[in-house]
């Protein structure tokens, strides 16, 4: 039985400078769950590491979450948002690349509550097991 | 570059009382955190949907995040275990089963930080990609 959905999302060759700034990734935050109609439960947490270091960021979500870390070191970030309750797709690339001035993003879309395996999908390269 | 490894864990046929109970999902997390020696940031959040439904876990961690959903009326939980810090596999069938009396358990791994399609391993399957 399929329970949830599973992006997850990896952005590349990011601004390190916006990978260390919690209102960058708490604007990208706000724009994900206000563009698709997330609630969220409780207080998001947010935890930036000490000198050059990345961002953590997790929010609870009525739907279930929404997390990233950043890695300004390698100028990458990733996120993962778990959807139990169907969402339409977020477009990650063009956002990244705008909010993160990333220059790739891959997005991973796994079923979740079945073997993970036998519905990987990704839109970038192969589509595994039918529809997403 | 690999910034991290992250466990994607669905248990099936789980006892569905143990899904709805706040502190047998929370003696998981402590068992996990503490086996692993990770390290916690922050308040953890839990969240008991109201009735019969599931529970939301989210800790944040120095080495990233821990998260579970529970579905009582599918009898099924998912974990995610994200750490960007090395450390030793868990024994998520052995230990689910006897926590959750779960009957089957797949663990997934995906190395983020790179296309994860590359690196996407299942132990109780197929490895792709090489060690994990």
């Amino acid at each position: 039985m399929i329970v949830g959905t599973e992006w997850l999302i990896e952005a590349f060759d990011c601004d390190a400078d916006s990978l260390r700034e919690l209102t960058v990734l708490q604007s990208v935050f706000a724009q994900i769950i206000n563009d698709l109609s997330l609630k969220i439960v409780g207080a998001p947490q947010w935890h930036k590491f000490g000198g050059e270091g990345g961002v953590t960021g997790l929010t609870m979500l009525t739907e279930s979450h929404l997390a990233c870390h950043t890695y300004p070191e390698y100028r990458t970030a990733t996120f993962n948002l778990y959807c139990c309750r169907t969402r339409p797709e977020w477009n990650w690339e063009v956002n990244l690349k705008e909010a993160l001035s990333a220059s790739d993003v891959k997005v991973t879309i796994i079923k979740r509550g079945i073997d993970p395996q036998s519905e990987i999908t990704n839109p970038k390269s192969k589509i595994v097991g039918g529809e997403i």
